[in-house]
Protein backbone atom coordinates (compact mmCIF):
# COMPACT_ATOMS: atom_id res chain seq x y z
CA UNK A 1 0.00 0.00 0.00
CA UNK A 2 0.90 3.47 -0.99
CA UNK A 3 0.20 5.20 2.34
CA UNK A 4 3.42 4.96 4.89
CA UNK A 5 5.86 3.68 2.47
CA UNK A 6 5.85 7.27 0.53
CA UNK A 7 5.17 9.58 2.70
CA UNK A 8 7.16 12.75 2.81
CA UNK A 9 8.65 13.14 6.87
CA UNK A 10 11.77 15.53 6.37
CA UNK A 11 11.65 18.90 5.53
CA UNK A 12 14.79 18.07 3.74
CA UNK A 13 12.39 16.10 0.98
CA UNK A 14 13.42 18.02 -2.43
CA UNK A 15 10.08 18.79 -3.12
CA UNK A 16 8.99 19.90 0.18
CA UNK A 17 11.81 22.80 -0.45
CA UNK A 18 10.91 23.31 -4.07
CA UNK A 19 7.45 24.06 -2.67
CA UNK A 20 8.84 26.65 0.20
CA UNK A 21 10.80 28.24 -2.90
CA UNK A 22 7.94 28.74 -4.98
CA UNK A 23 5.74 29.99 -2.00
CA UNK A 24 8.28 32.65 -1.43
CA UNK A 25 10.15 33.47 -4.64
CA UNK A 26 8.34 34.56 -8.29
CA UNK A 27 11.58 34.26 -9.47
CA UNK A 28 11.75 30.02 -8.90
CA UNK A 29 7.95 30.48 -9.92
CA UNK A 30 8.52 32.18 -13.20
CA UNK A 31 12.02 29.97 -13.96
CA UNK A 32 9.94 26.51 -12.74
CA UNK A 33 6.17 28.02 -14.68
CA UNK A 34 4.71 26.17 -11.73
CA UNK A 35 2.92 27.58 -8.61
CA UNK A 36 0.92 26.61 -5.44
CA UNK A 37 -2.18 26.52 -4.04
CA UNK A 38 -3.66 25.91 -0.86
CA UNK A 39 -6.78 24.93 0.39
CA UNK A 40 -9.70 22.65 -0.65
CA UNK A 41 -11.30 24.97 -2.82
CA UNK A 42 -8.25 26.02 -4.97
CA UNK A 43 -7.63 22.47 -5.68
CA UNK A 44 -11.40 21.37 -6.33
CA UNK A 45 -11.23 24.00 -8.67
CA UNK A 46 -8.06 23.34 -10.15
CA UNK A 47 -8.65 23.22 -14.07
CA UNK A 48 -7.31 19.36 -14.70
CA UNK A 49 -4.64 20.17 -17.44
CA UNK A 50 -2.95 23.06 -14.63
CA UNK A 51 -2.08 20.42 -12.10
CA UNK A 52 1.66 19.16 -11.42
CA UNK A 53 1.03 17.69 -8.22
CA UNK A 54 -1.04 17.44 -5.55
CA UNK A 55 0.08 17.41 -1.69
CA UNK A 56 -1.87 16.25 1.49
CA UNK A 57 -1.13 16.51 4.86
CA UNK A 58 -1.51 12.62 6.84
CA UNK A 59 -4.72 14.58 8.52
CA UNK A 60 -6.49 15.63 4.75
CA UNK A 61 -5.78 11.82 3.64
CA UNK A 62 -8.40 10.60 5.64
CA UNK A 63 -10.93 12.60 3.94
CA UNK A 64 -12.46 9.70 1.33
CA UNK A 65 -14.29 12.04 -0.71
CA UNK A 66 -11.38 14.38 -0.96
CA UNK A 67 -8.84 11.63 -1.88
CA UNK A 68 -11.16 10.13 -4.34
CA UNK A 69 -10.53 13.30 -6.70
CA UNK A 70 -6.63 13.36 -5.38
CA UNK A 71 -5.76 10.45 -6.90
CA UNK A 72 -6.96 10.94 -10.28
CA UNK A 73 -3.21 12.88 -10.49
CA UNK A 74 0.54 12.64 -9.10
CA UNK A 75 0.07 13.11 -5.48
CA UNK A 76 1.96 12.76 -2.26
CA UNK A 77 1.16 12.03 1.85
CA UNK A 78 3.12 14.76 3.98
CA UNK A 79 3.56 14.33 7.64
CA UNK A 80 1.19 17.07 9.29
CA UNK A 81 4.24 18.82 10.92
CA UNK A 82 6.22 18.68 7.21
CA UNK A 83 2.72 20.28 5.68
CA UNK A 84 3.21 23.05 8.01
CA UNK A 85 6.43 24.27 7.16
CA UNK A 86 5.11 24.00 3.04
CA UNK A 87 1.83 26.01 4.37
CA UNK A 88 1.61 29.48 3.33
CA UNK A 89 -1.36 29.72 6.20
CA UNK A 90 -1.86 30.16 9.62
CA UNK A 91 -4.87 27.58 9.24
CA UNK A 92 -3.89 25.15 6.52
CA UNK A 93 -5.90 23.04 5.22
CA UNK A 94 -3.77 20.30 4.37
CA UNK A 95 -4.02 20.14 0.57
CA UNK A 96 -1.50 21.94 -1.30
CA UNK A 97 -1.71 21.79 -5.22
CA UNK A 98 1.23 22.46 -7.49
CA UNK A 99 -0.26 23.92 -10.66
CA UNK A 100 1.84 24.98 -14.33
CA UNK A 101 1.34 28.68 -14.86
CA UNK A 102 -0.64 28.87 -17.50
CA UNK A 103 0.01 31.59 -20.51
CA UNK A 104 -2.66 33.40 -22.47
CA UNK A 105 -2.24 35.54 -25.67
CA UNK A 106 -3.12 38.81 -26.18
CA UNK A 107 -5.81 37.29 -28.37
CA UNK A 108 -7.36 35.13 -25.56
CA UNK A 109 -8.60 38.44 -23.78
CA UNK A 110 -9.70 40.44 -26.23
CA UNK A 111 -11.79 37.61 -28.56
CA UNK A 112 -15.01 38.84 -27.03
CA UNK A 113 -16.93 41.30 -29.51
CA UNK A 114 -17.12 44.02 -26.85
CA UNK A 115 -14.78 42.78 -24.40
CA UNK A 116 -14.17 44.44 -20.55
CA UNK A 117 -10.85 44.86 -19.91
CA UNK A 118 -8.74 45.64 -16.11
CA UNK A 119 -5.36 47.27 -16.82
CA UNK A 120 -3.26 47.57 -13.38
CA UNK A 121 -0.50 49.41 -13.33
CA UNK A 122 2.33 48.43 -10.32
CA UNK A 123 -0.33 47.11 -8.26
CA UNK A 124 2.05 45.72 -5.27
CA UNK A 125 -0.77 44.28 -3.11
CA UNK A 126 -1.34 40.85 -3.56
CA UNK A 127 -4.52 40.89 -1.64
CA UNK A 128 -5.87 43.56 -4.35
CA UNK A 129 -4.71 41.82 -7.47
CA UNK A 130 -6.48 39.06 -5.92
CA UNK A 131 -9.87 40.86 -5.74
CA UNK A 132 -9.83 42.32 -8.87
CA UNK A 133 -9.45 38.93 -10.24
CA UNK A 134 -12.17 37.67 -8.18
CA UNK A 135 -14.67 40.57 -8.30
CA UNK A 136 -14.08 40.95 -12.20
CA UNK A 137 -15.06 37.35 -12.87
CA UNK A 138 -18.32 38.55 -10.97
CA UNK A 139 -18.64 41.29 -12.88
CA UNK A 140 -17.93 39.64 -16.65
CA UNK A 141 -14.53 41.08 -17.24
CA UNK A 142 -13.09 39.11 -20.26
CA UNK A 143 -9.29 39.80 -19.16
CA UNK A 144 -7.05 41.34 -17.09
CA UNK A 145 -3.72 43.01 -18.09
CA UNK A 146 -0.87 43.50 -15.82
CA UNK A 147 2.18 45.70 -16.12
CA UNK A 148 5.95 43.96 -15.34
CA UNK A 149 6.33 45.94 -12.29
CA UNK A 150 2.55 44.44 -10.48
CA UNK A 151 3.19 41.59 -8.09
CA UNK A 152 3.45 38.38 -9.32
CA UNK A 153 -0.01 36.90 -10.17
CA UNK A 154 1.07 33.74 -9.01
CA UNK A 155 1.93 34.91 -5.41
CA UNK A 156 0.17 32.84 -3.15
CA UNK A 157 -1.41 35.50 -1.12
CA UNK A 158 -3.03 36.53 -4.89
CA UNK A 159 -3.74 33.55 -5.74
CA UNK A 160 -5.81 33.00 -2.59
CA UNK A 161 -7.44 36.14 -2.59
CA UNK A 162 -8.68 35.27 -6.32
CA UNK A 163 -10.71 32.56 -4.86
CA UNK A 164 -10.11 30.49 -7.50
CA UNK A 165 -10.90 33.02 -10.21
CA UNK A 166 -7.31 32.34 -11.45
CA UNK A 167 -8.47 29.42 -13.04
CA UNK A 168 -11.18 31.18 -15.01
CA UNK A 169 -9.67 34.62 -15.81
CA UNK A 170 -7.43 35.11 -18.62
CA UNK A 171 -4.60 37.45 -17.88
CA UNK A 172 -1.63 38.49 -19.55
CA UNK A 173 1.58 41.25 -19.08
CA UNK A 174 2.72 43.84 -20.60
CA UNK A 175 5.59 46.10 -20.47
CA UNK A 176 3.69 49.49 -20.17
CA UNK A 177 0.47 51.03 -21.13
CA UNK A 178 1.64 53.00 -24.10
CA UNK A 179 2.30 50.10 -26.17
CA UNK A 180 -0.99 48.14 -24.98
CA UNK A 181 -3.54 51.46 -26.48
CA UNK A 182 -2.17 50.90 -29.60
CA UNK A 183 -3.89 47.04 -29.78
CA UNK A 184 -6.64 48.69 -27.77
CA UNK A 185 -7.08 51.19 -30.08
CA UNK A 186 -7.25 49.06 -33.09
CA UNK A 187 -9.99 47.17 -31.97
CA UNK A 188 -12.00 50.40 -31.19
CA UNK A 189 -11.72 49.35 -27.14
CA UNK A 190 -12.08 52.60 -24.97
CA UNK A 191 -9.58 53.01 -22.11
CA UNK A 192 -10.66 54.76 -19.11
CA UNK A 193 -8.65 56.37 -16.67
CA UNK A 194 -9.70 56.37 -12.60
CA UNK A 195 -8.27 59.37 -11.82
CA UNK A 196 -8.50 62.14 -8.98
CA UNK A 197 -8.77 64.85 -12.01
CA UNK A 198 -11.26 62.88 -13.84
CA UNK A 199 -14.01 64.92 -15.03
CA UNK A 200 -17.13 63.22 -15.92
CA UNK A 201 -18.07 60.98 -12.68
CA UNK A 202 -17.53 57.19 -13.99
CA UNK A 203 -21.42 56.52 -14.08
CA UNK A 204 -21.33 59.26 -16.82
CA UNK A 205 -20.42 57.23 -19.19
CA UNK A 206 -21.55 54.28 -21.18
CA UNK A 207 -19.49 51.15 -21.09
CA UNK A 208 -21.65 49.10 -23.05
CA UNK A 209 -18.73 48.87 -26.27
CA UNK A 210 -15.43 47.79 -25.78
CA UNK A 211 -14.08 49.05 -22.51
CA UNK A 212 -10.48 49.08 -20.69
CA UNK A 213 -10.36 50.26 -16.94
CA UNK A 214 -6.31 51.42 -15.98
CA UNK A 215 -5.90 51.48 -11.69
CA UNK A 216 -2.83 52.62 -10.73
CA UNK A 217 -0.19 52.19 -7.88
CA UNK A 218 -1.77 51.87 -4.42
CA UNK A 219 0.21 55.13 -3.38
CA UNK A 220 1.25 57.15 -6.02
CA UNK A 221 -2.12 56.18 -8.28
CA UNK A 222 -1.56 55.90 -12.05
CA UNK A 223 1.57 57.34 -13.86
CA UNK A 224 1.04 60.18 -15.96
CA UNK A 225 2.34 58.41 -18.81
CA UNK A 226 -0.37 56.20 -18.20
CA UNK A 227 -2.62 58.29 -16.99
CA UNK A 228 -2.50 60.33 -20.64
CA UNK A 229 -3.31 57.38 -23.08
CA UNK A 230 -6.80 57.48 -21.64
CA UNK A 231 -9.45 58.40 -23.99
CA UNK A 232 -11.55 59.75 -20.54
CA UNK A 233 -10.46 60.54 -17.28
CA UNK A 234 -13.14 59.23 -14.96
CA UNK A 235 -13.91 59.92 -11.38
CA UNK A 236 -15.49 58.36 -8.57
CA UNK A 237 -16.95 61.11 -6.74
CA UNK A 238 -16.03 60.92 -2.48
CA UNK A 239 -17.95 62.83 -0.08
CA UNK A 240 -15.97 63.90 3.30
CA UNK A 241 -12.43 63.99 3.43
CA UNK A 242 -11.72 60.65 1.35
CA UNK A 243 -8.93 61.36 -0.60
CA UNK A 244 -8.93 58.01 -2.80
CA UNK A 245 -10.68 54.75 -2.50
CA UNK A 246 -8.97 51.27 -1.74
CA UNK A 247 -7.48 50.40 -5.65
CA UNK A 248 -9.58 47.43 -5.52
CA UNK A 249 -12.87 48.81 -4.19
CA UNK A 250 -11.97 51.83 -6.89
CA UNK A 251 -12.07 48.75 -9.60
CA UNK A 252 -15.16 47.11 -8.27
CA UNK A 253 -17.17 50.16 -7.89
CA UNK A 254 -16.31 50.49 -12.05
CA UNK A 255 -16.40 46.49 -13.29
CA UNK A 256 -20.25 46.71 -11.44
CA UNK A 257 -20.85 50.05 -13.20
CA UNK A 258 -20.09 48.49 -16.32
CA UNK A 259 -21.95 45.15 -15.49
CA UNK A 260 -25.18 46.98 -14.47
CA UNK A 261 -25.11 49.09 -17.87
CA UNK A 262 -24.45 46.07 -19.80
CA UNK A 263 -27.17 44.01 -18.09
CA UNK A 264 -25.19 40.89 -16.68
CA UNK B 1 14.64 70.79 28.00
CA UNK B 2 12.40 67.86 27.73
CA UNK B 3 13.91 65.81 25.55
CA UNK B 4 16.76 63.51 26.30
CA UNK B 5 15.33 64.58 30.11
CA UNK B 6 12.22 61.81 29.92
CA UNK B 7 12.45 59.77 26.88
CA UNK B 8 11.15 56.78 27.21
CA UNK B 9 14.11 54.63 27.13
CA UNK B 10 12.26 50.81 28.74
CA UNK B 11 9.71 48.28 27.41
CA UNK B 12 8.95 47.92 31.21
CA UNK B 13 7.59 51.52 31.65
CA UNK B 14 3.79 51.66 32.48
CA UNK B 15 2.52 53.78 29.24
CA UNK B 16 4.77 51.57 27.00
CA UNK B 17 2.77 48.43 28.38
CA UNK B 18 -0.39 49.93 28.32
CA UNK B 19 -0.29 50.75 24.77
CA UNK B 20 0.83 47.06 23.92
CA UNK B 21 -2.49 45.42 26.01
CA UNK B 22 -4.43 48.36 24.24
CA UNK B 23 -3.16 46.98 20.96
CA UNK B 24 -3.68 43.49 21.86
CA UNK B 25 -6.60 43.46 23.76
CA UNK B 26 -10.51 44.17 22.88
CA UNK B 27 -10.88 44.20 26.97
CA UNK B 28 -8.40 46.90 27.63
CA UNK B 29 -9.48 49.22 25.52
CA UNK B 30 -12.77 48.48 26.38
CA UNK B 31 -12.80 49.34 29.81
CA UNK B 32 -10.41 52.56 29.31
CA UNK B 33 -12.18 53.45 26.79
CA UNK B 34 -8.99 54.15 24.62
CA UNK B 35 -7.75 53.13 21.36
CA UNK B 36 -4.46 53.56 19.74
CA UNK B 37 -3.95 54.59 16.16
CA UNK B 38 -0.38 54.72 14.34
CA UNK B 39 1.00 56.75 11.57
CA UNK B 40 1.22 60.43 10.46
CA UNK B 41 -1.89 60.85 9.19
CA UNK B 42 -4.12 59.22 11.79
CA UNK B 43 -2.43 61.44 14.07
CA UNK B 44 -3.00 64.73 11.73
CA UNK B 45 -6.78 63.73 11.48
CA UNK B 46 -7.56 62.96 14.59
CA UNK B 47 -10.28 65.58 16.22
CA UNK B 48 -8.44 67.46 19.08
CA UNK B 49 -10.71 66.80 21.57
CA UNK B 50 -10.55 63.00 21.10
CA UNK B 51 -6.30 63.11 21.34
CA UNK B 52 -5.33 61.85 24.95
CA UNK B 53 -1.60 61.37 24.53
CA UNK B 54 0.97 61.47 21.67
CA UNK B 55 3.85 59.28 21.06
CA UNK B 56 6.60 60.02 19.01
CA UNK B 57 10.04 57.93 18.30
CA UNK B 58 13.53 59.39 18.62
CA UNK B 59 13.49 59.83 14.69
CA UNK B 60 10.20 61.11 14.03
CA UNK B 61 11.01 63.54 16.39
CA UNK B 62 13.49 65.53 14.35
CA UNK B 63 10.81 66.04 11.81
CA UNK B 64 9.88 69.74 13.34
CA UNK B 65 6.65 70.34 11.27
CA UNK B 66 5.10 67.67 12.84
CA UNK B 67 6.35 67.89 16.29
CA UNK B 68 4.80 71.45 16.13
CA UNK B 69 1.83 69.85 15.84
CA UNK B 70 2.64 67.29 18.41
CA UNK B 71 3.36 70.06 21.12
CA UNK B 72 0.00 71.05 21.29
CA UNK B 73 -0.87 67.85 23.08
CA UNK B 74 0.36 66.03 26.32
CA UNK B 75 2.97 64.00 24.10
CA UNK B 76 6.11 61.57 25.29
CA UNK B 77 9.46 60.45 23.08
CA UNK B 78 10.52 57.01 23.14
CA UNK B 79 13.22 55.41 21.84
CA UNK B 80 13.27 54.12 17.98
CA UNK B 81 13.41 50.48 20.08
CA UNK B 82 11.09 50.51 22.28
CA UNK B 83 8.47 52.04 19.43
CA UNK B 84 8.75 49.61 17.27
CA UNK B 85 8.19 46.96 20.26
CA UNK B 86 4.64 49.38 20.48
CA UNK B 87 3.63 49.12 17.04
CA UNK B 88 1.43 47.25 15.68
CA UNK B 89 2.86 47.64 12.13
CA UNK B 90 6.09 45.96 10.19
CA UNK B 91 6.93 49.73 8.76
CA UNK B 92 6.36 52.38 11.87
CA UNK B 93 6.00 56.00 11.03
CA UNK B 94 7.48 56.66 14.54
CA UNK B 95 3.88 58.40 15.54
CA UNK B 96 1.19 56.67 17.79
CA UNK B 97 -1.78 58.67 19.26
CA UNK B 98 -3.67 57.34 22.18
CA UNK B 99 -7.19 58.84 21.70
CA UNK B 100 -10.73 58.39 24.00
CA UNK B 101 -13.09 56.25 22.10
CA UNK B 102 -16.10 58.41 21.02
CA UNK B 103 -19.86 57.69 21.85
CA UNK B 104 -22.41 57.90 19.37
CA UNK B 105 -25.97 57.85 20.03
CA UNK B 106 -28.30 56.54 17.66
CA UNK B 107 -29.69 59.64 17.18
CA UNK B 108 -25.88 60.84 16.15
CA UNK B 109 -26.69 58.17 12.88
CA UNK B 110 -30.14 58.83 12.02
CA UNK B 111 -29.81 62.70 12.27
CA UNK B 112 -30.26 63.36 8.29
CA UNK B 113 -33.53 63.64 6.42
CA UNK B 114 -32.96 60.29 4.38
CA UNK B 115 -29.65 58.49 6.04
CA UNK B 116 -27.95 55.96 4.15
CA UNK B 117 -27.26 53.28 6.74
CA UNK B 118 -24.21 50.29 6.69
CA UNK B 119 -25.26 47.55 9.57
CA UNK B 120 -22.56 44.81 9.27
CA UNK B 121 -23.40 41.43 10.95
CA UNK B 122 -20.97 39.49 12.89
CA UNK B 123 -18.14 40.75 10.79
CA UNK B 124 -14.22 39.63 11.77
CA UNK B 125 -12.48 41.04 9.27
CA UNK B 126 -10.65 44.23 10.57
CA UNK B 127 -9.57 44.98 7.13
CA UNK B 128 -13.26 44.50 5.81
CA UNK B 129 -14.63 46.92 8.43
CA UNK B 130 -12.21 49.50 8.16
CA UNK B 131 -12.58 49.30 3.99
CA UNK B 132 -16.34 50.16 4.55
CA UNK B 133 -16.18 52.89 6.89
CA UNK B 134 -13.68 54.40 4.52
CA UNK B 135 -15.60 53.99 1.38
CA UNK B 136 -18.76 54.39 3.31
CA UNK B 137 -17.41 57.94 4.15
CA UNK B 138 -16.73 57.98 0.56
CA UNK B 139 -20.35 57.12 -0.50
CA UNK B 140 -21.77 59.72 2.20
CA UNK B 141 -22.53 57.20 4.36
CA UNK B 142 -24.24 58.57 7.60
CA UNK B 143 -23.56 56.05 10.17
CA UNK B 144 -22.41 51.95 10.39
CA UNK B 145 -23.79 49.80 13.04
CA UNK B 146 -22.49 46.87 14.14
CA UNK B 147 -23.72 43.76 16.19
CA UNK B 148 -21.80 43.19 18.87
CA UNK B 149 -20.27 39.87 17.71
CA UNK B 150 -18.14 41.99 14.72
CA UNK B 151 -14.56 42.49 15.26
CA UNK B 152 -14.07 45.77 17.97
CA UNK B 153 -14.40 49.00 15.70
CA UNK B 154 -11.12 50.23 17.44
CA UNK B 155 -8.72 46.77 16.95
CA UNK B 156 -5.92 48.03 15.41
CA UNK B 157 -6.05 46.58 11.84
CA UNK B 158 -9.98 48.28 11.97
CA UNK B 159 -8.40 51.52 12.95
CA UNK B 160 -5.43 51.23 10.56
CA UNK B 161 -8.17 50.05 7.29
CA UNK B 162 -10.15 53.09 7.95
CA UNK B 163 -7.30 55.47 6.78
CA UNK B 164 -8.96 58.39 9.06
CA UNK B 165 -12.85 57.80 8.26
CA UNK B 166 -12.97 56.51 11.96
CA UNK B 167 -12.42 59.56 13.02
CA UNK B 168 -15.99 60.99 10.90
CA UNK B 169 -18.25 57.84 10.52
CA UNK B 170 -20.65 57.65 13.81
CA UNK B 171 -20.86 54.49 14.88
CA UNK B 172 -23.06 51.92 17.01
CA UNK B 173 -23.21 49.19 18.06
CA UNK B 174 -26.69 46.91 18.57
CA UNK B 175 -27.83 44.21 20.10
CA UNK B 176 -29.22 42.04 17.25
CA UNK B 177 -31.04 43.17 13.86
CA UNK B 178 -34.60 43.13 15.07
CA UNK B 179 -33.97 45.57 17.43
CA UNK B 180 -32.24 48.09 15.29
CA UNK B 181 -35.25 47.19 12.54
CA UNK B 182 -37.97 48.59 14.88
CA UNK B 183 -36.27 52.10 15.12
CA UNK B 184 -35.42 52.16 11.36
CA UNK B 185 -39.45 50.97 10.32
CA UNK B 186 -40.60 54.01 12.64
CA UNK B 187 -38.29 56.04 10.78
CA UNK B 188 -39.33 55.14 7.40
CA UNK B 189 -36.04 53.78 6.78
CA UNK B 190 -36.14 50.59 4.18
CA UNK B 191 -33.54 47.74 5.52
CA UNK B 192 -32.11 45.88 2.32
CA UNK B 193 -30.13 42.52 2.62
CA UNK B 194 -27.54 41.67 0.32
CA UNK B 195 -28.55 38.43 -0.25
CA UNK B 196 -27.75 35.17 -2.35
CA UNK B 197 -31.41 34.40 -2.56
CA UNK B 198 -31.88 37.99 -3.75
CA UNK B 199 -34.84 38.11 -6.42
CA UNK B 200 -34.07 41.59 -7.48
CA UNK B 201 -30.46 42.99 -9.09
CA UNK B 202 -29.36 45.70 -6.26
CA UNK B 203 -29.44 48.38 -9.04
CA UNK B 204 -33.19 47.75 -9.47
CA UNK B 205 -34.42 49.33 -6.05
CA UNK B 206 -34.34 53.12 -5.11
CA UNK B 207 -32.01 54.18 -2.44
CA UNK B 208 -33.39 57.44 -2.36
CA UNK B 209 -34.80 57.53 1.05
CA UNK B 210 -33.81 56.50 3.97
CA UNK B 211 -31.51 53.30 3.04
CA UNK B 212 -30.06 50.54 5.13
CA UNK B 213 -27.90 48.11 3.28
CA UNK B 214 -27.62 44.88 5.81
CA UNK B 215 -24.06 42.93 5.21
CA UNK B 216 -23.54 39.75 6.99
CA UNK B 217 -20.40 37.25 7.77
CA UNK B 218 -17.33 36.74 5.49
CA UNK B 219 -18.00 33.11 5.46
CA UNK B 220 -21.65 32.38 6.55
CA UNK B 221 -23.39 35.37 5.08
CA UNK B 222 -26.62 36.97 6.57
CA UNK B 223 -28.18 34.87 9.93
CA UNK B 224 -31.63 34.22 8.28
CA UNK B 225 -32.94 36.10 11.21
CA UNK B 226 -31.66 39.23 10.46
CA UNK B 227 -31.94 38.45 6.51
CA UNK B 228 -36.39 38.22 7.65
CA UNK B 229 -35.98 41.48 8.58
CA UNK B 230 -35.11 42.72 5.83
CA UNK B 231 -37.86 44.96 3.73
CA UNK B 232 -35.76 43.71 0.05
CA UNK B 233 -33.81 41.00 -0.34
CA UNK B 234 -31.55 41.94 -3.31
CA UNK B 235 -28.51 40.36 -4.96
CA UNK B 236 -25.44 41.66 -6.49
CA UNK B 237 -25.39 39.66 -10.28
CA UNK B 238 -22.36 37.15 -10.45
CA UNK B 239 -20.99 36.03 -13.60
CA UNK B 240 -18.76 33.16 -13.64
CA UNK B 241 -18.42 30.42 -10.74
CA UNK B 242 -18.23 33.51 -8.43
CA UNK B 243 -20.34 32.72 -5.68
CA UNK B 244 -19.80 35.63 -3.36
CA UNK B 245 -17.89 38.93 -3.24
CA UNK B 246 -15.90 40.04 -0.50
CA UNK B 247 -17.77 41.33 2.36
CA UNK B 248 -15.97 44.78 1.95
CA UNK B 249 -16.77 44.50 -1.55
CA UNK B 250 -20.19 43.94 -1.87
CA UNK B 251 -20.88 47.01 0.68
CA UNK B 252 -18.65 49.12 -1.60
CA UNK B 253 -20.92 48.64 -4.58
CA UNK B 254 -24.29 48.99 -2.73
CA UNK B 255 -23.09 52.20 -1.17
CA UNK B 256 -21.73 53.69 -4.23
CA UNK B 257 -25.17 52.50 -6.42
CA UNK B 258 -26.66 54.61 -4.06
CA UNK B 259 -24.75 57.72 -4.03
CA UNK B 260 -24.97 57.32 -7.84
CA UNK B 261 -29.09 57.39 -7.48
CA UNK B 262 -28.70 60.34 -4.93
CA UNK B 263 -26.08 61.73 -7.06
CA UNK B 264 -23.49 62.36 -4.63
Amino acid sequence: MYKGVCMITSLQNAQVKNIIKLNQKAKERREQRLFAAEGRKMFLEAPSGWIHKVYVSESAEKDEELMKRVRLFPWEAVTDTVFRQMSDTQTPQGILTVLHTPFYREEDLLKEENPLLMILEDLQDPGNVGTILRTGEGAGVSGVFLTRTCVDITNPKVIRATMGSVYRMPFAYVEDVPSLKKILAKRGIRLFAAHLQGKKAYYEESYQGGTAFMIGNEGKGLTDRAAGEADSLIRIPMCGQVESLNAAMAAGILMYEAARQRGI
